[in-house]
């Protein structure tokens, strides 16, 4: 019997509150974007549309990555992990992935317990 | 006064179960190899040893990636997000990352609800 690791049949792994993690990477650069979550719905929407589309915990609400700002995340690709708890979401930003306005964002590096933009 | 988003501090935001989630990137090749996560002693001791350490939530204790296996994470870089809830681990691995021996956790390919290796 196929296990969750070996299966050809996408089955996530839902967490208590029925989230699993989304990281976006930049189909160019490779770079890690941005963090975030996604229920059955947002999963759904982001395979319906081409669009990342997320989870906000804090708004309680499903949220499409740049429907405010115009910085969307078109997706290239769409990879599950091992144990299907996290999915790899390479797509092609159209403009700054973090609401900050950097490009992404880990633009912090840690030194000890320092943070050194760049 | 400098919010989170902005402070040179390293202020992680543990959540309610005391984690970050942790997102490890081949430092030469820039693939995602895995996504684990830490609590503020495996923070310590990736620091402290140039090794990664994450918080087994299966197992219920810190585990230094590879002290089974051999297949270690050798630290390059951190960086944080600008929320302070997730760390980015640029790394060199000594071997396969993922447990399953595949050289890194996102080995298959979402299509609708198929999974495709490779």
């Amino acid at each position: 019997m196929a296990s969750i690791e070996t299966n050809d049949r996408l089955t996530p792994r839902w967490d208590a509150t029925g989230l699993i993690t989304g990281v976006v990477v930049d189909a160019v650069s490779k770079d890690v974007l941005m963090l975030a979550y996604l229920n059955a719905e947002a999963l759904e929407l982001t395979q319906a549309t081409g669009f990342a589309h997320f989870w906000s915990r804090s708004r309680g609400k499903i949220w499409k990555k740049g429907e405010e700002s115009g910085n969307t995340l078109r997706v290239v690709e769409l990879r599950i992990d091992c144990d299907q708890d996290a999915l790899l979401i390479i797509a092609e930003p159209g403009g700054p992935a973090c609401h900050t306005g950097a490009r992404n964002c880990f633009y912090r590096r840690v030194e000890g317990d320092a943070l050194i933009s760049g």
